[in-house]
This record gives structure tokens, sequence and C-alpha cells, in this order.
């Protein structure tokens, strides 16, 4: 028998609990000797851990191979900041402690929370030490405005404040009429995310408003838009596209990288968005030959040398050139020739 | 916290084995005091239970409110008939023994089975005590040439052969290409439910083979077509009409009854065909009157009196005196003068 | 027969075209006298009107029951603002001429634009004469930074700046990874309409770079995440809940205001948010008595009667009157007397 | 501008007329030089052509990449059989003859039928003299007992009588309580393509009566089950599966195969089933030393030798070679010395 469910009392004082949910490995599964994981924390306000945003999220996990955690952390009188995020270290801490165990791909745990879960959740991508490979924040309370009255007073962090190029990929998702934790916080986090150059997903739906979980009509409680419980069909496939996917044949690579660009990684390189390139000098006699041909097509199509550097700021280095028709060698000798250049 | 899975020993000697994932009801829930309930059978020519199509074939039922069994039946050198459609009946009473224990809905209790695993649940669906509300058939062995050989000789049921009035409504799938059950098992045992008028669905795919379970990457070991994994939110979309669901604010009725008309019940009906209708002479007197109306119609449309009479056999009076423009009235009556006919 | 194909040629000069896709109405289409329409603005910078995001985008919404018209507007040496939104105004003009004749519902033409379409489509969504009922903007060029270099110098509206409570609802689409608008200007103009309470959806996909169009395999020149083509049924979706939708038995209501509340109607409302009503001194006798409700609420469950008007700055009056169990009569007292109060 | 629509009259006398919806090509669109094409025939009893089973089908197509035709067929006073099937052939003539034109692939074609346009679309797949690539029947009537009324005593071909080893793959899908063409068209058609090892898939939806042409709701007459519409999209991958796509750099081939086997083709081969091979004699010498390693295998995991030809009588020779084992040169040198051997 393959199912293997537990419940762990992470501190007792606290009440604070895992849920684990594990899965079968080898032996009719294949090649997969391991699995992906999702930790999922619960919605509530800090006032309590809500059994609509608890198991029932994580069975389309499940189903898409996945072991599923659920962690009631510390709410109500327990709830002073940093108890809950010492509560999720605590488990991610127990989870590696046991992935050899259970079977778990320690660099392949995902982070899933809602509302206040939602806050933790995005707290755990930015500032935790035990950072996930990909965070879901649905109608997750970031802003400095939501989160000092979710503490009624006391000092929590605000996430959009937090993101840096540290920041694991994200998928954002909430609805647009939500009433309890403004829009501005999706849209905020994602514009943050947006400056570090950070991967991410944005779905905001029509109507639905807070607390829909995962959307189903078994757990809504209100009126909602017919695509409110897309979220995690999306956010499985958004999820292979980040981190892989297991199969009975062997592991799939992931087919995009957790930064959109390689403007924040050690040294320069063709990764490297045009607008960014422009503004390191010592760039400059790397690509000097290759932006005189920029400059040659501008004016040729648009009667402007400047104006290609001017549109393509996001364009990244790599993909002009092949735009531009540059040959393959002459790519990636400017590669090369860029890596050797410290990114500061 | 709510999940509660536990494995319960049904039979030692012969390995039989029930595994229970029950999920939360009441509280946040709302008006969900019970929920429906599916029974899985793995496959594995009742040589062994496949882990493949157990536990991750449950997860998406669970996501949509279901609690969900797993009974691993005898297999090998148990696997004797009627060894298995025994254990199947004792784990059907178990759950009845424990349904308000369990909060489970006895009278929305669902069987899926897959291979030889969908042989035992087309034997619960039409010979069991304990006939569930709906079964679920993937690429099930049900033709007497498959049965033959799955039990080397010794004689098991051919559930196509078993098909009756009493048998409950079917969803059943396949893939075209099925190397180990014949396609025609999924076909015939469609025209069986047919012949018996009972509601039900079938998708067969393009290719995927045998043993695809929940047709999902993360099970899959060989090519499939790009719909195979469609099966499980059409079965549960499938279901809600069939059973209707439960929901935070409350029960939403079936939209689709379990028989796709009148013929089999104890009565006549307005809800018969017309070509089961034109067999009951007793019938004659009550429907005289509206027949000499579709013969006018036949005759001015098509300068043939019996045309209809041929051409709707499968069309139930109701719908044919609504589409002739009868008064609601004047179908009521008919159908209040055939319900004191006996149906032999 | 029933297609009814044309181009016409709406201004020589500029070589301004609509390209006139329409549907047959009425007979087999029951309840069906006239239909709503798309406006399709094509991409390409204004140098070009791209075919790959002309009609091809146009026939999942004719599927769905709407005419369907593409302008290929002034571009290259005709692109000087406002030529291109004059020739849109051209153009919904002449269909409103035309609506008659062709059977269209002249308040239900919704307007889709891609990139540079985009800009004349959030143009039409925000400044236009002819205002549309919705606007479907992809990847589209909003900022003042984009803008202004579309023109390559010449003034160019941006609309992000333009969107005030006028504007119609959006449905904003665009890949994380665009390398040619920059995202900001979708998640800016997100921004622009939450300040203005516009109903609108939000779908940022992995990535897909710029101008993928409709998205499908068909279409699209480069890499793309597999939800990329979801916008299309999303949006159909959408559409149906801002704008119903026609069946053979008679037209379906929407299930969604173009506004998220009631703050900007031009008398205050049980619509209005709390946050929004606490800034109306006119309102204090009509709510008083129910905000002390309020803060008993606040002081029982989280010890501080001001909290819930912080945390609920969103929320709607009537739903938080319903939340707290006030009685229907209540509510519809306290919405009547607001509705005397002028909104300034 | 790229949408080509036009009526051409095929048939004065007879009211024959074919619609034409073309899409442009190369330029923008790539290595798209070419397009495939659906032929659509519209329902009707040969009484009619339905408009809801004509343009308003063609659209989904029309996204997915392909050309769309509509054929008004003979009906009515004009119906005699063979009109309808030499209008057919005629409107194939007509558009070969148009191929460089119009920059069809004439060798993906493919044909959509409903009702008695399925009828006619299942006598095109069947015993047309141009035969269509592949088929897409929705709720046709293919069966004697139907065919018989429809055409009011005069003798029409039943399709389900005429499959054979020429047949093309076919699409087959309908409602299961359809009122007018019983089910039993659709699983008698599939096991007549099965007898003939004939690709195919099947969807038979739980509610939705007879008539519901693309099953949306601008076009639903009635009460339909959700899933409904999505033979649609299923049946676009469906062909992208059987006929390969195009995409703006270049073509991408089939994934299957017309065929589930080569018991069909002019000799015998590793893809012929072992049921099939087991029958002919003149291959015992190549297969008989393999065939020793089945009955092993046989013996020692089940202990019968003779088991497992019974059970995978389905299974192709290549496959079973591949999971007994045996090494690719093994399996290429049977393969090439069975294809010396006619297949009789």
């Amino acid at each position: 028998m393959t199912l293997n469910a537990q419940k762990i009392i992470l501190n007792e004082e606290r009440n604070v609990q895992l849920t684990v949910m594990l899965q079968a490995v080898d032996g009719e599964f294949g090649a997969i000797h391991a699995r992906p994981a999702i930790l999922i924390l619960p919605g509530g306000g800090y006032e309590m851990c809500s059994d609509r945003e608890a198991e029932q999220v994580a069975y389309p996990y499940m189903a898409a191979g996945y072991h599923a955690f659920v962690l009631r952390y510390s709410v109500k009188e327990h709830k002073d900041w940093p108890n809950p995020l010492n509560d999720y270290e605590q488990a991610m801490q127990y989870i590696e402690d046991h992935a050899d165990e259970w079977h778990v791909k320690t660099d392949k745990i995902v982070v899933a929370g809602f509302s206040a879960g939602g806050h933790l959740a995005a707290c755990a991508a930015t500032i935790a030490e035990h950072k996930p490979a990909a965070a879901l924040l649905g109608y997750a309370a970031v802003n400095r405005q939501v989160t000092t009255f979710i503490q009624r007073g006391e000092e929590l962090p605000a996430p959009v404040e937090q993101v840096d190029g540290n920041t694991c990929p994200c998928f954002l998702f909430a609805a647009r009429d939500d009433s309890t934790v403004p829009i501005e916080n999706t849209l905020d986090f994602a514009k943050a995310l947006t400056e570090y150059d950070i991967s991410y997903e944005v779905h905001i739906y029509n109507y639905g408003d807070h607390g829909f979980g995962p959307g189903t009509s078994s757990v809504l409680t209100t009126n909602a838009c017919a695509r409110l419980a897309n979220w995690q069909p999306d956010s499985i496939s958004w999820l292979s596209e980040m981190l892989g996917y297991d199969t009975f044949n062997g592991f799939v690579e992931p087919t995009c990288p957790g930064k959109v660009n390689g403007n924040r990684e050690a040294t320069l390189s063709a990764e490297c968005t045009i607008g960014y390139l422009m503004t390191k000098e010592e760039a400059s006699p790397v690509l000097d030959p290759f932006f005189q041909v920029v400059r040659q097509i501008g004016k040729a199509r648009f009667n402007n040398e400047e104006v290609l550097f001017k549109v393509l700021t996001e364009c990244k280095l790599r993909n002009l050139m092949i735009v531009a028709g540059q040959p393959e060698e002459a790519i990636t000798a400017i590669d090369q020739a860029l890596r050797q250049i410290p990114n500061n």
C-alpha cells in the first residue's frame, strides 16, 4: 500500500501541526525514485488555519506526482511574528531531515499560501532561510497597508518590500473583486518581481472575492466567475515548466529559467538585455561592432539609428543577434567575452 | 486536521486491504455533512493490484469532494472466483457499517475499476448485492473471450452478458489501440447498456494502449494521445450530472436520470419511447388521438403518414408532444393515463 | 448561405480597410435576431498590420456567436496620430450605420488589439468617442515610455494616463518575458483600472515573448508556455459574464457589472465600499448605527473596535451587512437612504 | 487582406452550393505555403441543410489553420441517391482543381458531417472516389435501419456495411440520448472500423440529444451535458495526431498511423498482431524461435505455455519483442523476413 499519511506535532504549545501525505516511488513507478513536494499554508488572517485552503488544495498536486504537506502554523494568541515564519522554517527542516526516508527532492519543494498564508508563503519566497523552489501565492497579503492590520499593530514584514534577486519564481492569482486583500497586493508583488527579473505568472480572475481556495464547487462559498478553478491545473503546468517533471521513463528538464534574463548574474552575458548592457561601459568594446549593425538596421527600416535601442530595452542580446542574422560563432564569441566582465 | 487515512485489513489470509482516505465535513464546509465516495479497484490481470491505478487515481475525486477508498482484492493464488467479488462486497459492507462515523453518503458510492479491476467493477455494476451508484470502467475486461483467459480456464462471469435493467449508470473509457483487452470490450458493453436503456458516457481515445491509469505524465509508461487524461475531469463532470453534487450552501440535484427513458419502469409513462409504446396494445386507447396528429404531420411534411413512427422510435412521447405543440395539460393527462398501465 | 464576408475600403489614400465577417440570424438561430461583434486591431508597431493578429484571431469569437471585423488602420507613412484613432472611429461609425442591415448589437461591440493595435484598443477603451463595450488588450503598449518610441518622437497618448471612470471593462494578457513591450505596461494598466473601480481580468503567462497573437501552434513563431492560447477561450468566457450571451431560446443576462463597486456612481449606495463611505461625512447619520455593530464585532472577535474598518476597506457595505446578519429590510433601508446622497 | 470567402454554385438546378473560406499563406505565416482543409456537410434528413451545422462549425478549424468549405448538397425534391454523393465528389474535384490557386493540401482534406450529412460523410469515408484524409462523424446515420427511413423507401447505402480496409480514420461523436438516430449507429460504425483495424476515436456524451452541431451555447436548442462542445477541440487535437500540423517553422509529422496494426498491409511485418500472425502458416519458420521464448515466459510467470498467445492477440509483434527484451537487430531481422511474405 502506497499512501503514507500522518500528522506530526511540530510545536505542542503553539499547536503547530504538519500533515504529511506521501506517495509511492520506485517499483511500478519506474524511474521515479523521489518526488517533488508541495507545502500548503492555509489562510485565516493569522486567527485560524482554514480547512478550505488545506488538504483539498493538495490533491491535484498529488495527482500530478507531488508529495504534499499541510502546515497549520501559529495563529491567534500564538501568532506573534516571527512565530509563523519559524514554524515554516521548522517544517522545511523537518522535511529535509526526512527527505531520504520520504523520498523527497529537497530542491523541488514548492510552497503554496492563501491570504495570510500567502503572506507567510511570500515571506518564504523572499526572506526565509529555507527558500522554496517556487511559490504559489493566492490572494496573498503582501503590502504594508494590509500587513499592518493583519497583525493589529505589531510589526510584520511586507513581502512586497523584500523582493530581491534571490526571490524564487512565483505564481500569483486572485479575484479582481477581492474585498479583503485589495487586488493591488497582487499587482504590486508582480511589479516587484519584475524589477528583479524573476520569472512569474499572474492570473487575476473577473470575480470570486476572497478566500476561494481551490475554487471548486465543493469549496466555494460565493458566486465566482467560470475560470476561477483554473489556477490549479495552470499552476501545475507552470511548475512543470519551472521545475521539470518526473515520468516513468525519466526526468524531463525545465523549459523556463528562474530569471527572465541574465541581468542579475555574477557576470555579464548574451542573456542580459540590451537596455541593461547599454548601461555597462566596460562592455562597450565587446558590443560596439554589433551595435553598429543595430544602428544600420534602425536607419534602414525606421530612418532612426537609435530607435531599436529604445524599443528593445527588454530584449536579450542573444535573441537580437539571432534576429539580426548573426552567425552562431559570433554570438558565442560575444557571450564569452561578456562573461569575462563582472556584473556589478 | 482533516485528513483521515488508514489501511484496514479486510482479509489477512488473502491479503485484502482497504485504504481509507476521508475528508472533513461540517464546520468550514457549511452544508456538507456527508460526502459521496469512490471505491477504486486497481487492475493487474488478477495477478496483482497495480499501484499506478490506485491512490493517484483517487486524488482528483478527492479534490472534487469525494471520500476515497482503494481496495486491494484477492489476486494470484487467491484469485479464484468469487473471491474478488466477495472482497468487493465486504468492502462495501464495511463502508456502510462506518458510514455514520465516516460521513459517507451510502447511496452515492461510485466504483472505478481498470482492466481486471474493471472486470470486477463491471460485476459490481451488474451482479453485486452492493450495487454502486455509478461505475467508471477503464479498459475493462468484460467479454467472454477475455474473461476466459484472465482466469486461465476457471469460470468467471462475463459482465457484458450480465447487464440488465438494474445495472447502474456507467462511464466507459479505453484507448483504441489497446493491445491487451480488445476495444470491442468497451463497445460491446456500451451496446448491452443501450439495450437496457441505461445512461452512460463513452470515450475511446486515439492511442494510449492498455494500463494508462489516470493518463497523467507522472504515471504513463508509453506514448499516448493528448486527450488521454481527460477521462478524469470528464468523469467528475459526468458524476455531478448523474449524482448531483455538494456545495457549501447545499446539495445540487442531478440533471440526468439513470435511464434514458421510461421503458423499464413499473408502469408506462410519457417518458417511454414512441417505439416502445407502439408495441403496447393496452396503451392504444390513450395514445391513438395523439398518434393521429403525428400521422397528419408526417403526411403534411413528408407525404407519408407512418414515417415519423419509424424515424422517431427512440424519441420519448413527452418530447414529441412538446415538439408537436401539445399543451402541457394534454401531456400531463396522457402521462397520468399511461401510468395506470403496468409495464410488462 | 450565411457567410457574408467583404472588404470595405474606409480610406483609399491611407489604405484603411475593414474586413467584415457576418453571421446568420433568425430562422434556425431562433431568438438570435442580432449579434454582438468584435473589432480586431492587429499589431505591428504602427509600421504594418500583422496578418498573424487578424482574421485567425476572429474565428473563436465567431464560433461563440460574434460577428467579426478586422480593421487595417493607418500605418507607416500614414501613421501620424490621430490617424489610427480616426480610422477606429470611422470603422465604428460604419458598423453602427450598418447595424440594422448586418444585425449587429451596437451596445455589445468588443474591441481587441495587440501591441500597437493594443495601444489603439486601449485608446478606444479610454478616450474614443465610440466607446466599446469591452476591450481585449494583448501585450498592449500603454505606458508613456513605450508610446514615445512607437511614434518616434511624435506625441501619442499613453492610455495608462487616460483611464477614468468611463473606461470600459478590460481583459489584459501578455507574456512575462515580453522583450518588446515591457510587462509593466500590463501591470500599470491594471493598476489604473483598479484606481477607477473598473472590472477587469489579467493573465500574464510564463513565457511566449511578444506578438504571439492567438497563441496557437499554427501562428506561433517561438517557444511558448503551454497556457498561452488559453486567453481566447478565457476571454470568450469573460465576455459572456460582462455582456451576457445569446442562445436559441433567448438572451442570458450578464453576471458581472462593469464596475466592482458603486464608488463611481452618481449617488452613494450599499454597493459602495466601506473605505469609500467612511470618507463621506454626509453618510454618517445613515451609517452610524450599523457602524456601531461593526465596532462591537471587532471588539468581540479581535479586541479592537476599529480593526474591521481598516481591513475591510474594499468590502461593499451590502456584503458586510449580509455577513453581519442584518435583515434584508435593514439593508434596503440603508441603501435607499444612501441613494438620496449625491456622490461628489 | 487575407480572408477570401465566396459562394460557388456547383449545380444550379439542384441548388448545390459551396461556401469557400480561405486563409492567407506564406509571408507572415512563414513555412505555411499551403493548408489542410475541412469540408463540412450539414445535416437535415436530406430535407434541408441546417445552418446550425454549417459555418459556425468551421471556425474552430480555421482558428487551427484549416481552410474551410461548406457544401449545401441536394436535398428535398433533389435528394434522390446518389445526387448528394455526386455533389460531394464534384465539390472535392472542384477543390482539387483549385488547389494551387487556393493553396490547399489535397492529401489533407477532412470531411465533417452531421446526421444525414454524417451519412454522406460516412459514404465519403467508405465508398467515395475522392477519399478524405479523415472523417468527423456527428450523430451520423449509418445503419440500415436508419438509412431506410431517411430516404423514405429509396435505396441508400448503409455506411456501416461499407467499411473496409480503405476506409479513412474516423472521429465519432454523439449523445447517448439521441432520439432521432439511435446511438447504436455510432457503436456499430466503431465496431466495423475495429474489424478493419482503422484508427478512430469515439466520444458519446451523457446527454444532448440530436442535432447539437458545435454544441456551443449560441447554437444549442436543448439542455446538454457539460462536455458536449468538447468534440471540436478534441477533434482538432485528434486531426493533428493523424495528419500532422503546420507551424511557422515547418510541418510537424503525424504521431498516429491510419491503421492500428499491419494486418491489412500488402506483406506481413512486425506491426502485425500476434493473433493475426498465428493464423499465417507461412510465417512459422520466421516466428517459431521467438514464439518459443514467449512460451517459456508464459510457463515461468503463469505456469501456462499458451496463455500469452491467447491474451495478447491484439499485441503487435514488435511491441511484444521489445517487452520480451529482444535486441533491436533481432526485431529488424524478423521484420524484414516477414516483409518477404505476401499478406493474403
